[in-house]
């Protein structure tokens, strides 16, 4: 399997933990969302990637939103104005790129899929589940509490979803924007992964 | 396989095909979409949907909306007021509901999905392709006119769009209505029917 994966995934819903399994079956490099932002803050990328992006950013649609649109920035000229969000957002992304380059992997969250969009050796995977389903594994494994659990599952995919929609100007969880989508709670969690896995060894 | 099977699908992603195919690996009826709206017509159910959905109607999305905002009703009571478009639709759900009260099958398009969205034997497929994938089949399949070919793609799913959300009160595509989504550009009208009836066959 030569294929770099993105996951994007509702909360919940075991996207994390497909992922991981999808890495281990064919033995590449596993990268989540905690370790490629430890990875952009640790490295002092923040700071590169904003220079860096100067000159690759004019047509970009971060670059219009920076300029025009943003919370936090200004709609003077330079990129001095770029919020800490957008500077965020540039390190990681960063961060994202370079372990594409390195070769096969799995990687998830942070709008990978948006950022390889152009790498034509990727293939992007979208993990959805039913809200019981993905409430249980809140309470369960990331200890949420059981009374505000259907409020938090909620709250963290409305989070994604901006995160997702102001980065790429798309809509999060449009099958269209995927290569393969699964309910992860209809199926399960093993099912699931044997079924991507089937995909990507169809390539 | 004892489940009914949906099949939501972009224009020209070859979604009827893979119904088809799906249909005869299992042994079950396939109904596509000209055959559900001819059923409705030549049955006569269009006026006895109206009378029957009288009672069941006011709790129903369909009915706040007939009452209060299609653009071809009125808000007087009674539902003389339907919209014809309304009417044709409530025909063709019960078309639609009585095929899956005969057992397995595979049913394309006319919002199907969410039609049949209360029984829980049924999975749900969304099938989405690339622009290139879609006109090429546009062209070759059902002999759109070259040079309109991309307008006529985007057309067609902008109607199918329309008509899903006026109906549904859902976005159509999204990943979180279906059990499983394939792009079959990417990936191939074969291979996706195999995945497909994996899926099936796994439950």
């Amino acid at each position: 399997m030569d294929k770099i994966v993105t996951i994007s995934r509702q909360y919940g819903s075991g996207g994390r933990e497909i992922g991981k399994n999808i890495a281990e079956h064919f033995g590449i490099p596993f990268y989540d969302n905690e370790l490629i932002c430890r990875a952009a803050k640790e490295s002092g990328y923040a700071e590169a990637a904003f220079h860096n992006a100067e000159s690759k950013a004019t047509n970009s649609l971060l670059y219009s939103i920076a300029m025009g649109m943003s919370a936090y920035g200004s709609q003077e000229a330079g990129f001095s104005h770029l919020s800490l969000d957008d500077r965020i957002y540039l390190a990681q992304s960063d961060v994202i790129k370079k372990c594409a380059e390195e070769g096969p992997c799995v990687i998830v969250g942070r709008c990978a899929d948006y950022i390889l969009k152009d790498r034509t050796d990727v293939i992007h995977f979208f993990i959805c589940a039913d809200m019981d389903f993905r409430k249980e594994r809140a309470i369960r494994i990331d200890g949420v509490d059981a009374d505000n659990a259907e409020d938090i599952v909620i709250k963290k995919d409305k989070r994604r979803a901006n995160y997702y929609n102001y980065h790429s100007g798309e809509k999060w969880g449009m099958a269209s924007n995927y290569h393969m989508c699964l309910n992860s709670g209809a199926i399960g969690i093993e099912a699931a992964t044997k079924l991507f896995v089937d995909y990507l060894e169809r390539l």
